[in-house]
């Protein structure tokens, strides 16, 4: 990942400046999370890790950087001189990439000298925030489709060239086959898929020489766009006589059909009788026309016959929302020997974040099942052992108790780089959708329904909790 | 620009190899236009167009992208040969970046063979279709503020690296004022700024040591966070305590302060009435808080006192439009010696693309004014001498007549590209934005209306639409 030591928001180095000044380089800790699940879902997937991975092993500041620094006048040589020499040194940890995640629970935890926390935050969030956006947002039409394939093809409409690459990784995650994104392809290994414009077939004279040459040239994968005059009078027609009259005599088969407009449910069900009915009942039919997870759902519902969902803009740019607010908050300082707690208040209670230096659980229940997640100071060790009650994050009368042995708990947040070293494999994309698929697995349906899910618990230790009140206390009592 | 040669659709490769092994290597023409404006606007401020040079330029099939292609097992060894030579060496003619556009008008229109014409698809509309959306949702905003400035705060949301650089660079052609984004500033040259993050309060004890501290490595710019503890009884106090005690006495004033949460309306006129009565009313205002367009519009209604609008994930995602629908369609194949015509035909009229190599004319009024834009048959040579009559993209009834010599024509492609080398010198951002200055004050007021506007006029000649109904006429009887 070359040239990305300036994508960054500016404050951060007109704050790193006076902590550099100041010789503040107390370790502090910040905490990456989210407020709100993308689309009303129960949940999001997470992904981006392994491009905040890259950018912290390859971030820099190059001479260029530098000297354009030095241009805007606002640097002193010394706090240049010390960003020649960056380098992250922290600790991170985080969150797996395809795991299922919650409002209000770190994904991430920088452990870190202020100067280097501060200055990693504007890509982190942007990272994480588009994957795991796209990622949740395939996952919805993924599950949408039932067990139809959804395929990728939005990088004409991607917000440019990063947000089509990233963006066709992140939607694999959240389950898609395969982009058409062949940059994407090539940087990630996922597999891509792409058959003709209508273009293609204006080229030529009459559609059926255009499907003809096609056929030819791709004989065993041959898949006809059917809409470009006439999808059921022209379009299949000729399609079945290219499969009848060339492929079939070759010993080939007509892999599929493509129909990108018109009404899919009706076209579809026509198609897949007239195919049928030639002995084509192999022949799949794809269907592309600004679908998003509802008209997919929708479609299902109808029957429509349709084997591939090819889905664009409203996938790549996340089209219904297309902000992931993840945010990225200072939650303690090390000083005179300890974690000191800070808070960020809000009148929102919702926007008031939950202080400290933290772990997080999962409670997993003994059938596998996941019952909520907890979030506790760093030092507090959970043991399963023991009854575990977890508090709401504000609310202390509501409290849920887990007796012991009854559950079993995993910490969610995965060494990534201690003192600037990356200590975590890198897992596949294939091992990464593994995850995602056996994270689903352990949630309740309740949590995954498409609309209106139940509310997965994100609760607070007793001593978090307590801890969060008194200094709300303290704040208010300042003024 | 590196490593963008696969940056592309799948299916543009495998026409492309179709295309090859049939040595269809004759001339067409493609337009790159869009159909409807983002946010029901009257119009699009159109930018990408730098991108899409560098990108030209710049195409190649590196060693590596053809060992990736040859793992695919789709592609010849001839063609994958013809791929590792490939140069771009058509013509591309362009409407010029900070313009004023409209739907169904060729923004882009590209001549060249079949297979480079193709190649470009995808990166073009990526490029256009972001840069344009981006640049029009800056410009809404911009008008919406009146003569408050505005900031681009995003790239923690962007979708990706170069959705926070490309469209910081198309929010300050759109009329923006300034970016955080550093490495935007670093690439295109853009003002950038920053001040400092509440966690930069919080690592203080206190708000005042946080905001003193600042204030002495930054005297002679110095903004001041105020909401991280209590806006007015605090944050405000502070910054003016700052002001007398360090800045003033020292002989510099306090630039700004900056709010990011609360009633912005409420708090403005408080801050501005407190500040006022302490002798800061140079020191600015500073807001952000969700911003967009229709927020700003109210503030301002309400008499905010706001000086810098701070726009963040409403701008650089275009939340409430996030895509923008660029299509490239082929308009003609150049065969036995003419530009045949092709036209994609469509059950909504409104999808029926405007077959033929085209020309596209601006008409202004003496006073210049714009009247409306023409697209005429490429050989037609329109000549304001004459009497011009433009007709609806449709119905012929609906025509209006300009008389000889009321009017003046300005053509609105520019040469770009002839034979594969750069013909045009790409202007700075600062002329592209007095570019957009300029033609928008060539605009009613009518058309600049933030809501509602009328309908801007993109007609056709009498030639275009015979054409176009009549090819229309043909492909019913096909059926």
């Amino acid at each position: 990942m070359k040239d990305v030591g300036l994508v960054m928001d500016f404050y951060e180095l007109t704050m790193a400046q006076v902590y550099f000044e100041n010789n503040r380089n107390e370790e502090v800790t910040f905490d990456l999370f989210y407020r709100r699940n993308p689309d009303k879902a129960g949940y999001a997937i997470f992904a981006g890790l392994e491009e905040v991975i890259e950018y912290i092993n390859d971030l820099s500041f190059s001479d260029d950087d530098i000297n354009y620094l030095k241009s805007l006048n606002k640097f002193s040589d010394d706090f240049l001189t010390y960003l020649r020499n960056f380098k992250f040194s922290g600790n991170i940890d985080s969150v797996e990439e395809g795991s299922v995640v919650f409002p209000n629970e770190p994904l991430v935890r920088v452990r870190a000298n202020l100067i280097e926390a501060q200055i990693i935050e504007t890509f982190l969030l942007l990272a994480i925030n588009h994957q795991s956006m796209i990622a949740t947002k395939a996952n919805r039409m993924v599950i949408a489709s039932d067990n139809a394939q959804v395929v990728e093809l939005g990088a004409r409409r991607a917000h440019n060239i990063s947000s089509a690459n990233y963006g066709a990784r992140a939607a694999y995650i959240g389950g898609v086959d395969a982009s058409a994104t062949v940059s994407a392809g090539k940087m990630f290994g996922l597999p891509i898929i792409g058959t003709m414009a209508h273009s293609f077939i204006q080229s030529f004279d009459d559609e059926y020489t255009a499907f003809l040459t096609y056929a030819k040239t791709y004989p065993d994968n041959c898949v006809l766009l059917l809409d470009t005059y006439d999808t059921l009078n022209q379009g299949l027609v000729n399609a079945i006589k290219v499969a009848k009259e060339y492929l079939i005599p070759n010993g080939y088969r007509l892999k599929g059909v493509r129909i990108d407009s018109g009404d899919i449910a009706y076209l579809s069900k026509k198609i897949r009788t007239e195919l049928d009915a030639n002995d084509l009942d192999d022949c799949q039919i794809i269907a592309s026309n600004s679908f998003d997870e509802y008209l997919i759902d929708s479609l299902v519902d109808q029957n429509a016959k349709i084997d591939v969902f090819g889905v664009g803009e409203n996938l790549i740019c996340s089209r219904s929302n297309p902000v992931f607010g993840g945010v990225y908050k200072l939650s303690s300082v090390y000083k005179d020997g300890k974690y000191q707690p800070r808070i960020k208040i809000s009148d929102n209670s919702a926007k008031i974040s939950n202080p400290g230096y933290k772990e997080v659980y999962r409670i997993y229940n003994l059938e596998g099942k996941a019952c909520g997640d907890v979030l506790s100071l760093y030092d507090e060790c959970l043991d399963s052992n023991e009854d575990l009650t977890i508090y709401h994050h504000m609310d202390a009368w509501k409290h849920k108790t887990f007796k012991a042995k009854t559950y079993r708990l995993e910490k969610r947040l995965k060494p990534i780089f201690r003192n600037g070293k990356q200590v975590y494999e890198t897992p596949s994309l294939e091992s990464i959708r593994d995850h995602r698929l056996n994270e689903l697995n352990s949630m309740w349906d309740e949590i995954l329904r498409f609309d209106y899910p139940q509310e997965y618990y994100v609760d607070l230790t007793k001593k978090l909790l307590d801890l969060k009140l008194s200094l709300i206390e303290e704040g208010r009592n300042e003024k």
